[in-house]
């Protein structure tokens, strides 16, 4: 979102396996120990969906943003929530599956995860399957930013998102954006797209 | 929010015992089968933190919106984002705990969203530590209901939200307002306060 808007803005790299995000100084800026962390006006900005309708709200001229009174705002700020909710959370339970039922348990839990990020990938395949390019319609927004990160969540798990037919050929569109390219670039990631 | 902002609106109690928010008709509406689902000319409007900001937006002069370009709106969306993914989701858990990890682990599971939900809580009443009357300072905006659902939620827990000291302030604030009672008498609930 950061690159399509064309903000300005500094990339500092938290890594992830040297627990960087549970240092001290990183916890004052994000106590829940996550990422991303935006920091604006040295004010930290938390929380990926907030922080994507927020920019959005910022850079109209990007034409990501469904504005208040918009007639598809409802359906903007729910999909955002779904993403967020009941997406987001399984994703997080399927990756650290101690944290559901402690260690003894990682396997059930792990399972119990997959289906119900299957599930929700189901739902957001029914919701494309009328042709539309976005998951709003024509237009990309907001909640595609989130989407496209949690389907490339989804590329070691044993049914990749963009298996959902639906899916498979709105993920293809998005792999085409130079904005998803260059954040491959930038932060060095090599599996999924090739930048 | 809905009493609070005067609207119009219908009520139809959905009875979570006859699994009612699993019949055919219910899942129509809402695919995932929660509650609430708020219908808008016709289409339905899922997602209680998504209702709660299209609400504040609809009715500005009720005063519970932190419109786009104010000073507040990153730290409004962020709360909303936090209470609906982290605080929420570690609930459902807490309530539905074979959902994590089987019927097997139940009380593991339970006990690690139990620790979840009090760690929300601890960060929440650090924000509330400085004395201010609502999440964002002197003004209730949205965010403040979702978050006294979500307290009252814990009502029966090992260690209810009100139990932190400044969440213990501000609940007992928020239990003085007509409109929480009213929701009360109006959905026939009678533990937490009385109506």
């Amino acid at each position: 979102m950061l690159i399509e808007t064309g903000a300005a803005f500094e990339l500092v790299a938290v890594d992830l396996e040297k627990r960087e995000h549970k240092s001290a100084a990183y916890l004052k800026l994000n106590p829940s120990g996550l990422v991303p962390t935006l920091v604006v006006d040295g004010e930290p900005f938390t929380e990926t969906a907030a922080i994507l309708m927020w920019l959005a709200e910022q850079h109209k001229e990007a034409g990501f943003d469904v504005a208040p009174g918009d007639r598809l705002r409802r359906r903007y700020l729910q999909l955002m929530l779904f993403l967020a909710n009941t997406l987001q959370p399984a994703y997080r339970l399927y990756f650290y599956p101690a944290e559901a039922a402690g260690a003894a348990n990682e396997a059930a839990a792990k399972g119990m995860a997959c289906a119900r990020v299957e599930a929700a990938w189901t739902m957001i395949d029914a919701q494309l399957a009328d042709g539309r390019a976005f998951l709003l319609g024509d237009k990309m927004t907001a909640p595609d930013f989130l989407a496209t990160m949690l389907a490339r969540w989804s590329r070691n798990m044993p049914k990749p998102a963009d298996r959902w037919p639906h899916i498979g050929a709105y993920v293809a569109r998005m792999k085409m954006r130079d904005g998803l390219k260059e954040v491959h670039r930038r932060e060095g990631l090599t599996e999924w797209i090739s930048a």
